[in-house]
This record gives C-alpha cells, sequence and structure tokens, in this order.
C-alpha cells in the first residue's frame, strides 16, 4: 500500500494524492442511497497521459479503482467498494475546441455538463443534453452512463450526441477515436463499447460532440387529458403535426402532479380544476411567429377533437419555467418522502398501460396502504414510479415487484440510470443470460485483471 | 466436404442447398469490382434455429462462411471466398409486426430495405433509411455495413434506427435483443458491437426498427452557388432557419453536375447559366402552406444576401424527381466511365476546403489529364469522389494518393460503404494501430474460430 501511495505521489505531486483524514466526503458516496465507503486514495491526475499512467500501474500490481467524474449518479457506480483506489476526472476539466464549420466541440471528460452548454451558448450552438444534476454532472459520467434527460425523443440519448472518443484501457493503452464525422464505416466503432457501460471497459478521458443549432423559438404549453389512450394518441399527433420540433413529452399522472403541488408551496398549477394526466409539451424551431401559429392550431384542433381537456400555453419564459418546476419538482420529493423505492424503467409504449394497471394492482394488492406517484418521458417510452408505504422494510419487496413485472413486459429495470451496484441483482429481469455472458466476456477480453469498476454493472 | 453437404442436405432439405452447377451468379460476386467466385455450396436457412444449427456445425469444422444480403455492397465483402461455405438470408424475409403505438417494426434481416419501406408506409409511419439499392439491399445488410444514405442529415446513419437485434454468433449461440424502447441502459448496450462490424462478428437474424410520422408536407430546390465557403454558410443558415426539417443537403461540384449532364440525354438542369456549385436541399415537415412560406422566405433572404446566385423550387413532385435524377445519376456515370477509382471518404466540414484542394493538386501534380468529379452529403460530412484517367493502371496510385491525403485529414477511407476486401488494406489510414488490435481482440473474443466472414476488415 504505502509503495502505491509513494509511487503516485512521485508521479502526481502529493496535492494530487489524497489519503486518510484528506479524502474529503464527495469522494465517499454517490448520489445512491448506498453507504459511504473511503477509498485508499483519491487520485487526481490531470491528464490522459496520467491516467494511462495510473491504469498500467494498476494493473500490473492488480489494484482495483473507481472512476469518479460528479458523483450524481444514483445507481452506486461510483461509491468505493473496499480496497479501491478512487480516480477523480475533476482536473480533467476544459472545453478544448468548438468547432462551427462542423459542428463539433471537443471536450474533457472531467467537464461538468453546464459548463459544456454554455461554452456551447457563447459560441451561438447548443448541446441538448440536459438533466437535473447539470451542475455536478459531467460530460465524461454522462457519455458512460448514456444518460437521456428532457429531450431525448428529439435528440436522442447521449449516445447519439458522441461522435468521437479518447479511453483509455485497463492496461493503460490509449485508445484514440477522436472522430469529428457524422459518417464513419472504417471498421468496427469502438467507442459504442465504452459509451453506456458505465466504467467497466475503460475510462473515458476526452470526447468529440455534436452539436446543433440554437433554436430561434419555443413554445411550451401545460394540457390535460382524461384518458392514457388519448395521451398515448396526443403524443403521435404532435410527433406527426408538429414535425421534428417537439423536443419534450412530458407526462405527470394524477397522483404525481397533486403530490407535488400538495408537498411544494411555491408550485400552481395553471388549472383550476384536477385532470388524469398532464402532458408538459415543448417544441423548439426557428420562427417564433410562425411556431406559434402552427402550435395553436395544433392545440386547437386537439381541444376541439376533445383528445385534452385543456391547456394553458406559457405567455412567458417564467410560465414555461413554472411548467418545468411541476415536472422537475421530484427532486425535492424524493427528499421529503423517504423511505420510498423509485423507479426508472422502460417498456414498449403499446404495453405500458397493461404494465402500470399491473403495477398498481399488484403493489396494492401486497400493500394495503401504498402511494403510487408516476410521471416520465413517454415519447422515450421511460417511466419513472415513485412507491411508498412509509416502511424501510417495504422497499425491497416492492422492488422485486416491480422488476419481475418489467421482466414480464420485455421492459428495461433502468431506462437511463444504469445498473451500478444497486440494480445489479436484476439485472437479468431485463436482459438474458447469453447477453449477460458475453458482457463477462467482453470485461474479461478489455480487463482481465478486473480492475476498472469491479463489481459494478455484471 | 460432402460429409458437411450432407449434413446440411439432412437439416435444410436439398432444395435450399446449392452446389455446383445450381450456384447462380448471384452468389458469386457482390457489386464490388472483385472477381466473382463459386462458394462450395450455398446453404437457404428459413430461420434463425436454421441459422444457429449450420453456425455451431461450421464451428465445430471449423468451416468458413461469408454471410450473403442483397449483393449490392461495393466492397467485396460478400464475395466468397475459396473454400467457403456462403449463407444467403434470402429467405429469412419477412415483416414480423409493426407496433404503430410503440413506433417499432419487426422485421427479419433478408428483407430487401423497398420491401420494409412500403411495409412501413402501408401502416402510414415511415422508415426513412434510403439508398440507391433499396429494391436488392437487404435490411440486415444495411444493419450490419450501418448504411447511410439520402437523409443522415435528419435521421441518423441506421445505426440510429436500430432499437433491438437478434444476432447468432460464430458457435450458434442466439444473442437476442430484441429491445422497443428508445431508452435502456440496463447493462451494456450490445448490438452497437454487431451494427457496422460487416457480419464479422455474428448474423443479424432480426431487428426492431424505428419508425416515424409520415412527413405531411415536402419542399425541394436546387440551388445555385459560387463558392465553397458559400455552400458552408448556406448548410448552416438551412439548417438554423429551417429547424430540424431539413432532410437533404447534397453537393454537387460543376465538374460533377455538368459531367451527369452530358452523359445522360434525359437529365437537364434547371439553370441556364453555369455555376461552381449546386445545392439540392429538401425538407419535409406536417403543414404544406406554411413550410412552402417558411421555404421560399428562407430561399428568398438566401438570394438577397448573394448565399445563392440562383434557386429553382420543385413546382412538383416530377420536378423534384428531376433534381433527384441529376444526383442519382451518378450510377449510370459509374458504368459508363470505368477504369476509374470511386471514392467514399468523410472528413470533418472544417478542413473540407483545404481537403479537396489538396487531392485536387496533387493529382493534377501526379496525373497530366485526369477528371475529378466531386460530390456528396455535405452536411454529413461525406464525398463522393470520382477519379479517372481512363488507364486501369493508374487506379492504384489514385487511391494511394486520395487515402494518404484522407488520413492527414484526420478524415475516414469509409464514410458508409464499409471496409470488406477492397479498403482493408488501407484501414490504417484512417484507425490507429490500438484501435485495429481492439477489433482483433473483439474479432478473436467472438469468433475464436475465425469463421465469419474471415479476411474482411481487419
Amino acid at each position: 500500500m504505502k509503495k502505491l501511495i509513494d509511487h503516485f505521489t512521485l508521479t502526481l505531486g502529493s496535492q494530487n494524492v489524497l489519503t486518510g483524514e484528506d479524502i474529503g466526503t464527495r469522494y465517499t458516496k454517490d448520489s445512491s442511497v448506498n453507504k459511504p465507503q473511503t477509498p485508499i486514495a483519491v487520485l487526481r491526475p490531470s491528464s490522459t497521459e496520467q491516467i494511462s499512467e495510473i491504469l498500467s500501474y494498476c494493473n500490473q500490481h492488480k489494484q482495483k479503482v473507481v472512476v469518479q467524474g460528479g458523483m450524481t449518479g444514483v445507481v452506486g457506480g461510483s461509491t468505493p467498494q473496499a480496497g479501491e483506489i478512487a480516480i477523480s476526472l475533476e482536473r480533467l476539466s476544459a472545453v478544448e475546441e468548438i468547432d462551427k464549420a462542423s459542428m463539433t466541440m471537443t471536450v474533457q471528460a472531467g467537464t461538468p455538463l453546464q459548463k459544456v452548454q454554455e461554452a456551447a451558448k457563447e459560441d451561438d450552438v447548443n448541446f441538448p443534453l440536459d438533466l437535473g444534476s447539470r451542475g455536478s454532472c459531467t460530460i465524461g459520467g454522462n457519455i458512460a452512463t448514456n444518460a437521456g434527460g428532457n429531450q431525448v425523443i428529439r435528440y436522442g440519448m447521449t449516445r447519439a450526441l458522441v461522435l468521437g472518443l479518447e479511453v483509455v484501457l485497463a492496461d493503460g493503452t490509449v485508445l484514440s477515436s477522436m472522430n469529428k464525422m457524422l459518417k464513419n464505416n472504417a471498421g468496427m466503432d469502438l467507442k459504442q463499447l465504452f459509451i453506456g457501460s458505465e466504467g467497466i471497459l475503460g475510462i473515458i478521458t476526452r470526447a468529440v460532440l455534436r452539436v446543433f443549432p440554437q433554436p430561434l423559438s419555443k413554445c411550451s404549453a401545460m394540457c390535460a387529458v382524461d384518458n392514457f389512450d388519448a395521451v398515448i394518441e396526443f403524443l403521435h399527433r404532435a410527433s406527426s403535426e408538429l414535425g421534428g420540433s417537439v423536443n419534450s413529452f412530458e407526462v405527470m399522472w394524477d397522483n404525481y402532479y397533486h403530490t407535488v403541488l400538495r408537498e411544494i408551496d411555491q408550485l400552481t398549477s395553471p388549472f383550476e380544476e384536477n385532470f388524469p394526466f398532464y402532458v408538459l409539451l415543448e417544441t423548439t424551431g426557428s420562427n417564433q411567429q410562425l411556431d406559434d401559429q402552427k402550435f395553436e392550431q395544433f392545440l386547437g384542433a386537439a381541444l376541439e377533437d376533445k383528445l385534452i381537456q385543456d391547456a394553458a400555453i406559457a405567455q412567458s419564459q417564467q410560465q414555461a419555467e413554472s411548467f418545468w418546476n411541476i415536472r422537475d419538482g421530484v427532486g425535492l420529493l424524493l427528499n421529503r418522502l423517504p423511505p420510498l423505492a423509485n423507479f426508472d424503467v422502460s417498456v414498449p409504449i403499446s404495453k405500458m398501460k397493461a404494465f402500470i394497471d399491473s403495477v398498481n394492482n399488484q403493489l396494492k394488492h401486497e400493500f394495503e396502504n401504498i402511494d403510487i406517484m408516476i410521471f416520465g418521458h413517454l415519447g422515450d417510452s421511460n417511466l419513472h414510479i415513485i412507491a411508498r408505504t412509509g416502511k424501510e422494510e417495504d422497499v425491497k419487496t416492492i422492488r422485486n415487484i416491480v422488476y419481475q413485472i418489467t421482466g414480464e413486459f420485455h421492459g428495461s429495470i433502468s431506462a437511463e440510470h444504469g445498473i451500478g451496484t444497486e440494480k445489479k441483482n436484476y439485472l437479468s429481469s431485463s436482459r438474458t443470460t447469453e447477453e449477460i455472458e458475453i458482457m463477462k466476456k467482453l470485461k474479461q477480453t478489455l480487463d482481465p485483471e478486473n480492475i476498472l469498476n469491479s463489481g459494478r454493472v455484471i
């Protein structure tokens, strides 16, 4: 141990090797509910070369490492396990280039998402990945977990936004695929292996991201709907009649909507009546006048056809934000309501109604008093479900029930949050034995000593 | 050999095992320029189970196989090599399901692309992958080669359109990942390994595809531009001001445009004058009236700002097709003009001008009389270059020059056509030693006996 620490102190400088009391709480736990664990050391490299050197050394000495970005993951992937060294990417933080002609930007992995977004905006382009933890999460973590967020229906998951990647493999090899083109079919697209595999195959150090023109117009509305079939039809009509301009189609069930309004004082509904479903619809485009006209026509026709019961079009950016605050109120809710079980599942949209019926029925059959709150990125098949009886001992049973139903409906136990350590035992609900076997083979091929984020995912 | 044939005759039926004279020319060569080669047998399985059984047997007997779809590939990937058995997927052809609520369709790999497009259209949805060989190429081949085509700028490459995949591995293992959701982060996204790896890691048997609403409006124009910087600015303006509605931004250099008009009698330019560049711009949307208005306003402003010199807006579907015929005339041109060198490269848009200058200068320096024709999907960084001196013996030198320059500009030697056997020797122009090493390791992991499309890509 001492030899290891001495080695890194020599190569990184003592201020970049933290041990004992110097290891702050930021390095001991991510945003999951699991217990903090102090790593045997925290290394803070500032370059790809240093990371390569660290991994090469750790691989030779079979020293396990955990990779840390913004520590906002919710499945325990970055929380150290006993005997691990933490490698924090916090010093690998820079926007290296914005190439407007090619519509790309080149960033270092430890750069916070919000810094990436702001750098893009300063250069009058748009990096459309956006999620609640934007201020803390890092782009490397976003890529390693293939983060989703609020604009997937328009721009895809993080995977769709990554053109090039630089990764350091377990043995220290630097795999550089810093491609800047939309099209590149020269051999296997290796970067795909590392996107979404939660750091178990390599450490992402740099990336080329795709950027888009800044939207020149935005339309937002909160809509009230009285049954689930109408929600689905409303989604399809919006996709068709608003062209490619739909950025967000966020659905909130009444059980979520009214709980969040009750729990958080500052929030108010734009409607006086209550409805079974609420849809937050947002489009962006290029011509505010023509787009407003189209948006109003679309909502007018949906009202006339009784597809929606009411609609409040945001008259200002402030009002649009007040709609989003209801949707994003979940953050506060999760802090106030534990113990609870919190799900991030996806199921085919055609099976979603039956899935939710099944979840409701089985949970209510098992527990006399249970609150169930549902909301989600419906256009992406993604539902977030919060279920609580108020008792910690019920959480595991609730999880077992919901994940089993998810498997039966060929859904995913993790739409966007990943597997980490928290969902590892449920992976077989969503993946076959053969799939898990191949994941293990790939891990064995790329990290034969099993030093990288060991024990996560598989 | 006889034992092998007897075995397959027993399991597949004699009509599905072709040997000797019964092997038609369709099985001896793809659409590349390489030489025909008769395989030792052609197997025509009709199910995933049969393919699994075939591979399991071949793997045990170290019998190499070549996978065949529509035989429209241009890099030699499906042309048999000596001693190989061909597995044709032609009988694995069906659209199994269209799930409109989930916006997915489930297809078998041997289904021709056009049949997939038509089935989607019949159900009033849109499968947006489209390329010239649509009538013959199969969706399995499109996925295995990550096909591009004419609408990548809007909908992405084939990779972006695949939600789920079923693959048979070299040892016969069926790897089923028939996911129907936009979001699924439950473990590694294994399908990404097989998309674009040209059948060297497994045989794709079924897929879940993403479909979109049918466009309700379309606007097309041929535009004349007088310098390359203006072409780039026109691209960025279109992306910004026409929102997410740009489907195609095809650029033709005058050397291509005028050659194709001269060579093919039926084609006419909408302009009386000649210009250095021509852009075929196409948008689709949801409201013909409002979209026409936006499109005309956009082109009017571009004319006024002298960004473009002239524009012809298609007044009918027929006129739009006449514009596309100029772009697609390359098919006829390639048949009429050999010997020639034909390139499918991509380079970062910011370097494209310097790249083309370098290609022109070096080729003209090397050859006194050389015709160079350029066109491409500029928004995707993808250029097609045709260069000819009229002499077969110059082709190799031309290739060496262009691929070397492509490497120097960090471009790709294959934007959309793949590597196959034809470009294998040039792979290192676009990929590093470490990347090629990892490709080989992955091949070794998934196909240790090297029976699948051996000798292709790497």
